[in-house]
């Protein structure tokens, strides 16, 4: 029997334990392939302190925060994205016997995304256009190099940024391109772990955590969500509309954080 | 046929031509697969000197220079390496119609190395054991991953670090790893794309060029070059000794340096 393929989008924050997701992933690795999708947020604010270019983010007209990227942007995030977050966690799933290979969007033209050519930001009222923002939205993955990685038994672990239609380097949206290289690969199930115990209806009131959502539902909750959350409620929607099953929401802090995701101890979309 | 493999390592420097060596593979392709190795030492040091963490070298007891990397000249190696060097040499090689598969040492474990535990450092006269320097020389090569890539038509960009045996990430030589990755794959032909037209007798002056050396007088050019060449033609002399027919030294600055390199132009050592 074929086994089945999970994709894992891991969020970039400072308190996620890449150990006790390693150990987790040596023990499904048994009975599931794996797609790893990672973020790197805090360390990109961290290095893009240090050389003097903190990250700044722009907020369009419909109120959506994003970063604003330009070329000094992309160096940073090429640094601490595919360099130093991506081969650290390529080299503790080795030490945890996960035959990892890590990739950026750009290899292989992994990533293929449309260059959003002009953004606006709405600073104090006053709406500006921004032409050098190297942004981009995934419309196309390159799943020949995934599957032929998963077919040989090397797992990818991939992260941003993408490559646009011209071939150069654009930063863009992990849990969309996650969703997007899920739907493509026809994977049916999709664990999302982040800095919390799953959705929280009242956020940041832990206690406040969400068991269950149905798919009917996922709007309800889009409007209480803000920022980050929103945009991944929205992906979500999008996947559950394009032939995902499920999605899990998990605790990256905690022991057990993908093998108890699954049994539901975050949050269950489906 | 089965096409010919290439393997092609290009230095790191500051004046290394990019466009041209992504206008060269593109048409090479057609005929050889190819393998390709990269530095990035001119970045590493330039991010190094921002991060206010400047490179450091060390001198062994025999007189042999390298660098001295704790855990955070790791991180920037990572940052420089791995992350901003080679995808953006990727993202060249896409816009080339070249599918190339950016991978450091550590994805795959393709690049293990056995760790040196103990190194010396002798500065004004005096010996220091220096205990905590993360690198390595690469003793192994998972060549599975190289072969499943080229047999697909991509094509690996690999770059330092390697992996040590306790799945620690460190330092190692990537001329030497080039060379290894070369005789693990059974490659004939390897090309050095440096910052000078070929072997130079009497360096700096590029009119002392060198156009070819026969294996057997290696020796004497041994003594004739310091720091890194020397290291370079000691890897080269193993090469030859361990089933690579030739090596090509090459312009990594000019128009056409493969081709060139190939034909004749820099130095040939068979």
């Amino acid at each position: 029997m074929t086994r089945q393929t999970i994709l894992i989008k891991v969020g970039g924050g400072k308190t996620i334990n890449w150990d006790f997701i390693a150990e987790d992933l040596r023990k499904i690795i048994r009975t599931h392939k794996i797609v790893l999708v990672h973020g790197a947020n805090a360390m990109r604010d961290q290095i893009a302190e240090k050389l003097n270019h903190p990250t700044k983010t722009i907020v369009s007209p419909s109120g959506v925060t994003s970063v604003y990227t330009d070329s000094r942007a992309i160096d940073i995030f090429l640094m601490s994205y595919a360099g130093l977050v991506n081969k650290k966690i390529v080299a503790v799933l080795q030490g945890n016997r996960v035959n990892a290979v890590g990739l950026s969007g750009v290899d292989g033209s992994l990533w293929q995304a449309k260059r959003k050519k002009h953004v606006y930001d709405v600073t104090n009222g006053k709406t500006r256009l921004i032409q050098d923002n190297l942004t981009g939205k995934v419309t196309r993955i390159n799943i020949r190099l995934i599957k032929i990685l998963l077919k040989n038994n090397f797992y990818p672990v991939i992260c941003p940024p993408a490559i646009d239609e011209s071939h150069q380097i654009v930063n863009t949206d992990g849990d969309t391109a996650a969703i997007e290289t899920a739907i493509s690969l026809g994977i049916k199930k999709v664990v999302f772990l982040f800095e919390m115990p799953g959705l929280l209806k009242d956020f940041p009131n832990e206690r406040s955590k969400i068991d269950r959502i149905d798919r009917k539902h996922i709007d309800d909750f889009v409007v209480l969500t803000q920022g980050r959350m929103k945009k991944k409620l929205l992906a979500v929607k999008q996947a559950l509309e394009t032939g995902i099953e499920t999605v899990y929401f998990g605790d990256g802090r905690m022991k057990r954080p993908i093998i108890s995701a699954l049994a539901g101890t975050g949050t269950i979309i489906s």
